[in-house]
């Protein structure tokens, strides 16, 4: 198969938001390559979903080989491993675009808002990357078994980074994962899409909801150039 | 004019976002004194308000002199003021709800998230008032200009407190505002929506959108005990 889409790493991708973007994304035509740090785990999960998806365009690897291979890296890893994971794949990164979507949860308490001392995971990686990446947060806030199933999910993607033209490829790849994106500012702003993950979180348990998401309500049309 | 509802201190009420407050809880039947700094524009305010909406519920007073006779104090300033007013009603919070709507919005950058040290401005208010007052942080997100007029405004109330009983008067006096209040747990939780003030802002611009707002998705029903 050829495509003149970019070949997208799901670093993480055996996890479970990881998982549902790489199943969205290779249904919409994207080769993905699903990272983990056990490759024979990443590849048997690969060729499972492109038996699902009756499709070839998946490829499972280590996380750091993914990145090396891919035009877009897209990191889906629980906070608590976020640094070394970017250390990872740091020298892979000179160029492209990195997509973090780390939530700094803080377990037990993950109900709780506790956002890191450098302001938000986002600011978090931008340390750790610098320069060398096009760097935008993105994709906090949706419900991972929602997005894992075929259904319509009811949540907008906020999007954020410091370059614009950045932040838009990520309107698309939310737009190819069947969710509205939105650019929400610069990578400071993450802390709020960081933040409402754990307000999520309270609101799921307190109300007995399932997958509870943000709607950007309001006449949101053209985008001002 | 007698009721059984309690009396609500609009502190900051000539404010855009007090002002709109005051007079929906004035229409909804709550007797309501606007507090500003300026005590003869608070009392020509509320004049002005109860002619309008033809109920003499409304009176006007300087800041403390609303928060000492009033039941719940609604605190509706800029951040920049939010520390000076805070020390002013201190001496009349005691045992008294007090609802802070404080968003830390630093001039120029205001769509830039810039949270305080402390964590958040509900954070700030709780370390000022100790535990004297049941202290609530919401109505971040509501655009003031919206709640002005008698349309419906989309947006969510996410209200944070840590006592639920506290955040429970909440909800009601944001469905008394034609709005829904969800409890999205405790103080430090208010980051989350005080940091997507910013966003809002962010996006209103880069969109050329009118007041967006943010609305909770999912099946959010039952409270759970």
């Amino acid at each position: 198969m050829t495509t003149d889409k970019p070949t997208i790493a799901v670093v993480g991708g055996t996890g479970n938001l990881g998982w549902a973007l790489a199943r969205q994304w290779a249904k919409a035509g994207y080769p993905v390559i699903i990272g983990s740090r056990d490759a024979a785990k990443a590849e048997a999960e690969a060729s499972r979903l492109n038996g699902e998806l009756a499709s070839p365009a998946m490829r499972g690897a280590s996380n750091g080989e993914a990145a090396r291979q891919a035009d877009i890296i897209v990191v889906t890893v629980p906070f608590a491993f976020q640094a070394a994971i970017l250390e990872d794949i740091r020298p892979m990164v000179a160029g492209k675009l990195v997509v973090d979507t780390t939530v700094p949860l803080m377990p037990p308490k993950v109900a709780r808002v506790q956002l890191p001392p450098e302001g938000c995971a986002a600011l978090v990686a931008q340390r750790m990357l610098g320069d060398d990446a096009q760097l935008v947060s993105a994709f906090h806030n949706v419900a991972a078994h929602k997005l894992a199933t075929d259904e319509n999910v009811d949540c907008d993607v906020l999007i954020f980074g410091d370059q614009k033209a950045a932040r838009a490829r990520v309107v698309a790849l939310a737009e190819a994962a069947g969710l509205r994106g939105l650019h929400a500012g610069p990578l400071a702003n993450s802390a709020a899409a960081e933040a409402l993950t754990s307000v999520m979180i309270f609101i799921n348990k307190n109300y007995a909801a399932d997958g509870a998401g943000i709607c950007i309500t309001g006449s949101i049309a053209q985008l001002v150039d």
